[in-house]
């Protein structure tokens, strides 16, 4: 669907980034060919980003070709996928020149190397409205083996990897609601670090796994009720940065607090279910318990809160 | 990537879409699974469309959802393909109430069961912009025998299927630039029908296919510089639907207009060169030759002319 120029700069653009896969064709093709690999299964993910609701208006373009891939990652990271292909469906719009095309496509590149992925095929369109992307992601897990939202079990324990609430406040940071000495809080949300290397502790422990990307509550709700159990949250035990823990406590109300950390989104961690009897893994933190029954019920400052949704917020 | 509140539209409005298949997880997950199929490789395209661009400002929500899915089945068709499933990313703009989003995913639906997919997953996002979307199609072909557009041989035969310039004439109908007797240009425009029928055919026959999307002319200038050699297309041979025969005969100038009506784009018929031996398919046209050298000689109204770089139009 690509017009005569566009055919031009898509190959110069975007040609490095198959990294020579033979099943990319040099982006000459209609489509792109994957061949099997024995014993496994593929996992596909695809997430979209808008400008001015995922990520500021008029960020670096680099790093919004570097986000996109990365919140992509981090939903194979969860299922313990190795990913190693993507497509791409990119519209630019009016104001975005060669120069932030090159520079979206440096990026991509600098993370496909990163992360070892090469980019198979997509689309790029003209828009005229705000810069717009999705990003197909595949990986591939043992036969049977990728790790769901719906394995939670009675008994299991709820751990998170990292630390909960840097998203929303990096959030915050990154359009001056609040101080961020060092600009810690601001990286943290414009450069997600997707948990792959968490991929052997999952296989070999967990029996569920979604990664935070909608906040930790919402997250939580959804292994749930994929799983059919009740899971019981809670707060006071999150991990939380130094950042974090600084905001928390020049905040008036800490249950509150807590719940907005909790509810933000962009954290990119791993929050996965455990068998109560392995040993917890290093960097992770347990935040929970699994019972009988269904939904959420979610304790902060010693006491039961009402987390609402518990959604994501925009920018 | 999704709120609490999109998760439960998500569900109501997509879930159908899964039509069973276990790898969807109901789209309760964060990624899909697909097992291997023995034998065969995986066939991937992305294709995106954007209000205002691909398809008009107003057109049906249904329609919409429709289209997306036929112009990227259009581009496995050409590599004979066997299409099985779908990831869908799509921004729904301000103005896109809930019973539009219904309508939409109804189309998609629809035309999900006549071409025998399921959907896998995806993401919802919102934008301040115009409505675009993304699908990712999915298919199958026996193990190293994508037809690619790479294959073409001097020697070879240029054929394409069914009419061409239906498309570029039903964008100038939908827009009320040309007068369509009975809708016929204008439907075509709108709903494109993906040439699956020719798989066999394809496989059997065809050295390079593709799909006809951004106009025949641009579409055989990539077969011809993805094959290293050279192809000579005769328009005065180029296959007519009554409609567009009316319209060539009114024109002052015959060769421009051919040249129009294979520079268009949004055919969805598939152009593939094939050994001078076979015979001719039933509902091909011959329309060319390949040669060895590298390029394109365009012949109209018998002479040479310069088609320009053959670009599609947008709206």
């Amino acid at each position: 669907m690509s017009g005569a120029d566009e055919f031009g700069e898509i190959a110069r653009l975007f040609r490095p980034l198959t990294r020579g896969d033979a099943g990319a064709f040099d982006l000459l093709d209609d489509a792109a060919v994957i061949p099997q690999r024995a014993g496994h299964d593929l996992v596909v993910t695809k997430d979209a980003i808008v400008e001015g609701v995922h990520f500021p208006v008029g960020e670096k373009p680099d790093l919004i070709g570097r986000k996109l891939l990365r919140v992509n990652l981090s939903d194979l990271a969860a299922k313990a996928a190795e990913p190693f292909a993507c497509f791409l469906a990119v519209a630019w719009p009016a104001g975005f020149e060669v120069r932030d095309r090159e520079r979206f496509a440096l990026g991509l590149h600098a993370d496909l190397e990163t992360f070892g992925l090469a980019l198979l095929g997509g689309d790029t369109v003209s828009t005229p409205g705000p810069f717009t992307a999705s990003l197909t992601a595949l990986g591939w897990v043992p036969q049977g083996r990728m790790i769901r939202r719906s394995g939670a079990r009675p008994g299991d324990l709820v751990m998170v990897s990292g630390n909960i609430g840097d998203g929303v406040l990096g959030l915050d940071a990154v359009q001056g609601r609040i101080v961020d000495r060092g600009g810690q809080l601001a990286f943290r949300y414009r450069f997600p670090e997707p948990r792959l290397d968490l991929r052997d502790l999952l296989r070999k422990s967990a029996t569920a796994s979604a990664d935070v990307s909608d906040g930790l509550i919402a997250d939580v709700r959804h292994i749930a009720l994929a799983s059919g159990v009740q899971i019981h949250l809670d707060l006071d035990q999150l991990p939380l940065s130094r950042g974090a823990a600084t905001w928390l406590e020049q905040q008036p109300d800490i249950a509150a607090a807590l719940v907005r950390l909790a509810s933000g989104g962009d954290d990119y961690e791993v929050v996965c279910t455990l068998p109560r009897g392995v040993r917890r893994p290093p960097g992770f933190t347990i935040v929970g318990e699994v019972t009988e029954g269904e939904g959420l019920e979610v304790r902060a400052a010693g006491r039961p809160v009402d987390p609402g949704q518990g959604g994501w917020t925009h920018v």
